[in-house]
């Protein structure tokens, strides 16, 4: 059928609209032969791409508060979950925003029904399917083939080899990028050096860490690993509650409010040390560069200046860290607990002081200093709740969402979606850097969460499920979706590692990466992503090529900047295919990427052909 | 029947007769239980144990030469590859050795026999299959009922988690021994450092370091672990020749010989630079040993004093490391290049230097000092090769034996262990350390092999195909025989890691340990044995527990020495059951140990009750 081919070219098409208007990425290749398709001219000047914040020379002090932009006076309000921006308060009375096309609920809520029923759609499931395993042998093939030669190529390339190519963790939280010995070996060392010090206040009466750990019945030099107990083991497997739990030290929430938190009594002072200290290994090691995630949570409008606040004082900027801001999806229970009135209220306290610090950065001096280091969000929580509403474009608007009930994970995406859209917007008429949407998607739950984020993520976190449908995974393929895998993470949680589809996807050439997600929690020696890497490499026999690709598509999705990324990968690492590669940085051979490049080609043709010729029809039967 | 029973007995009584007379250990629950059975009554005095030599204590020089016992003036003479030992001249032209039992080729090919005719009985192979069903099946559920139980016994250990825990890497090779990357930083080093000392000298022209690059073309600023080429990949998967050929960096015989070997131009001297650092890494991280093994190939009776002036001037000793010598069962190169005229001739060269040094340690100090640190000897070599020779007693003594043809693997066996534990007790004699055998076995190649360890080995390493052989798995588990496994090296060469029978094992209650063989071929990380041990317990989702007892058995299996056993394990670590275990060092749960214990004696009794009372006929058709 003519219309499978269509619709797939939709879909991309949808894709792409949101990609550019939020400053997402979008495969050139995939841009050129959707513009020939529809008959159009492709040009380079149309592209849009990300703006990144390059990193203070050595020389510049990374801290600097002086360089704020002055006040535009715009004003910002959000109504209904969307931001407006008005010129002025005359403006904002006269109710005339400044206009910044977004698309609204009905035109989200239609193209996202768009692509939900062409997943479910027999012929183009069919379709996809046999393109899929098309890819996978078609790579068997070339393995077969060219083997050999990928390797004599990297064995020619001076001075490079998996060891020094630049690999960035692409999805890590914050709270747990310290392995459990650090933690524990950090937690002894204060305990020795402060015994005295006051860390803690507990309904009213100031505490030593003494005090702490004697209210605990605990001496710290006995702790161990395992009655640290941060470790997930069989037990969390499919109990993801049980693994949320494992964040609390010996399972003691003070633990983690003293050393894992931002806020609290020593102003977060020992969780800034220990990612520090991680830091610190990291710049050591020179070639690795990693993207945690810090939390904000909307409870509150302070959050923001506390964390800037926190990552100034302590110093936490590191050359080889760029920051993600990671929003749980916890909105019921806030609201249970009455912190929130309603769900328009947790997003305005998420995105309102981003906008005020980008329209008067000179008053928010700290969080425009710390938003230069941030590069995106996420959003996080377990995927496998199950929400109980059906998100349409007649669920209620965000301010009329009172009830205790959490919104689906559609609703939070498209949300997130609008106001960085919008944000991103106003920073590019600023000359400000530009956030990308990165969620957890795919880990569990349901496969639409993958739909949702086809339309309003920059790249994802897991993208496990892609394995269960077909034309999301060749959609993904196709619009080459950066995804960051973590399979310890997943053999732990969800899915056991032998199972996992990386290797497949990978095979197959999806955009994958590889990342550690919670170290703390899964990984056993001191160099987690290593450790990460090295698994991969041994259970599925990945060659050095393997790798290589695997490192250079992490820098690929990383926020890193245009600077970096020009070091890391090459000067023309924006084009695709060989020309976009320079082998003496990335070690990946050019017989991998001319594969990769004429077979993305080769499957965006052939959809080129079908949807003109109908020869889809006979092909799907 | 109860022939198999009888049978399964005679085979542990025959282990028991050789490792009593080679000073190898032996379970002191079966023991007991043999004893009964024959009712006889078990002494602790009757056990023997094998001396390893304490560590200097820190004050202590360890290469002091001045403590060399007197000469007792013996007279050693291996004929037909026996070792016979004289009083003096008089009884050696007389012909009148000094009476040292041991098994004769008869013996032993009878000894063989039974056992070989055992593995193959159909009544002994259900009894044993059944029994190993039901020790995997209990351990399930053991884990099912106690796995949260011992973790909670874990949690309330103070001060002990699996990373400070002893572990010992029990099988590695020296020339591996560093991982491909520290190789690499090596020898750019010695670039860098010194490119025009003579290091080599070929046809009587002497070569710098520079020369010698030049010569091969190459500048070490270029050089990447991908063209240094010593890593294992899927290429080696059953070619064992061409992962011999990766001892090879960048294919050249000749860095080979000058950074991998003790006997070259400079006197080893980057060898044992290198083997040094690894020392002090295993010394900084304090909770690992090692048991390197270095060559003797029994060309000429000099290896052995070059070997001990090589480890003497280059102060090689380390506190955290043990030396195997491992024999290359290579007779048939030197052979052909005739370098040997005889097998007896490449055994003389092996053994008389031994005896020589233990007769007369005065006149060879360099050795008898090396031979402190020496525990054991292994043989070595692709056991996939398939020797046309049939062994049996009617097969040439070694000085007869003059062909090109490789012997057998048993009868390599035969005369290592014969020559080994004649060493032993002369050794023993004079208060001296013995050495254990400690053979590669059941990697690959005849289902035997495991059949001549069963008699000759203290332990082995791999083991992998008691995998095949209902009877000698379950043999090898009620004479807890150890197994040194190394499922990333089998990984590369034998067996994909998935069906290791590694976990399979473990959860038997076989003893086994991990260890990684060669670091330079298999591992990508720093830390070669924590990367072998994240990886098992990742794939496999081994416990705190699992792991802390795979360590435990480790240090058991190892030739650490009884002072340090006692500090690493506890005092009574000869014990066997919750007894011998010191939970406060080991961090193995006592119901673990209990577990293992009781069900050792349950198949020990349920042996003695089918032997005694012919119901085993019942049960096993």
């Amino acid at each position: 059928m003519v219309c499978s081919a269509k619709s797939l070219v939709k879909a991309l098409l949808i894709r792409e609209k949101y990609s550019r208007l939020a400053y997402h990425r979008f495969p050139r290749t995939t841009s050129q032969y959707l513009c020939s398709m529809q008959d159009e001219k492709w040009k380079v000047e149309d592209e849009v791409y990300p703006d990144f914040h390059s990193p203070p020379e050595e020389n510049e002090d990374p801290y600097n508060l002086d360089d704020a932009p002055d006040n535009l006076d715009y004003v910002i309000k959000i109504k209904g979950g969307i931001p407006f921006v008005y010129d002025n308060k005359e403006m904002m009375e006269l109710n005339e925003p400044r206009s910044l096309p977004y698309p609204d609920l009905e035109t989200y809520t239609l193209d996202l029904s768009h692509v939900l029923a062409l997943i479910a759609d027999g012929p183009t499931k069919t379709y996809c399917h046999r393109r899929l395993n098309f890819l996978e042998s078609k790579f068997s093939l070339h393995e077969m083939l060219n083997e050999m030669s990928e390797f004599k190529e990297l064995k020619s390339n001076p001075h490079r080899d998996f060891y020094n190519v630049r690999k960035v963790d692409t999805h890590i939280h914050a709270a747990a990028c310290m392995n459990q010995k650090h933690l524990l070996r950090f937690i002894k060392h204060t305990y020795q050096t402060e015994p005295d010090r006051i860390v803690a206040e507990k309904k009213g009466k100031k505490m030593t860490l003494k005090q702490v750990f004697e209210s605990l019945h605990m001496d710290p030099y006995d702790l161990t690993v395992d009655s640290l107990d941060v470790h997930a083991g069989r037990q969390t497997f499919h109990r993801f509650d049980k693994f949320n739990s494992k964040y609390n030290p010996v399972g003691a929430s003070e633990l983690r409010d003293l050393y894992l938190k931002t806020e609290n009594y020593i102003g977060g002072e020992y969780f800034a040390r220990m990612v520090k200290e991680v830091a610190r290994e990291l710049e050591e090691s020179k070639y690795q560069y990693t993207e945690p995630r810090l939390s904000i949570y909307g409870r509150s409008p302070d959050e923001w200046l506390n964390l800037a606040k926190w990552f100034i004082k302590h110093k936490v900027y590191s050359p080889n860290m760029r920051w993600i801001i990671q929003v749980p999806r916890i909105y019921d229970i806030f609201r249970s607990k009455n912190i929130l009135p309603s769900f328009g209220k947790m997003l305005e306290n998420i995105f309102v002081p981003l906008f005020e610090a980008t329209i008067n950065p000179k008053d928010h001096k700290e969080l425009h200093l710390f938003l230069k280091y941030v590069t995106g969000f996420d959003s996080v929580d377990d995927e496998s709740k199950h929400s109980g509403h059906m998100f349409s474009d007649k669920s209620l608007n965000p301010d009329l969402w009172t009830s205790e009930k959490n919104p689906p994970y559609s609703y939070y995406l498209y949300y997130m979606y609008v106001n960085i859209m919008l944000l991103n917007n106003l920073r590019r008429e600023r000359g400000m850097c530009t956030f990308l949407f990165r969620p957890h998607c795919g880990e569990a739950g349901s496969i639409t969460h993958l739909v949702s984020a086809f339309l309003t993520a920059d790249n994802i976190s897991h993208g496990l499920l892609l394995k269960k449908s077909p034309v999301l995974q060749y959609l993904y393929y196709l619009a080459q979706i950066p995804i960051a895998m973590s399979p310890l993470s997943n053999n732990s949680l969800f899915l056991e590692y032998s199972k996992n589809p990386l290797r497949e996807f990978l095979h197959k050439g999806l955009h994958v990466s590889l990342s550690t997600d919670d170290p703390m929690q899964f990984h056993y020696t001191k160099e987690a992503l290593m450790e990460e890497y090295a698994i991969a490499a041994q259970v599925w026999k990945l060659s050095t090529c393997d790798l290589c690709e695997i490192a250079r598509n992490s820098v690929l999705q990383s926020g890193l900047s245009d600077k970096e990324k020009q070091k890391f990968l090459g000067v023309n690492y924006c084009k695709e295919g060989p020309e976009g590669n320079d082998i003496r940085k990335t070690n990946v051979a050019q017989i991998r990427m001319a594969f990769r490049y004429e077979t993305l080609c080769n499957e965006l043709s052939f959809l080129s052909d079908a949807m003109r010729t109908e020869e889809i029809s006979t092909l799907s039967k």
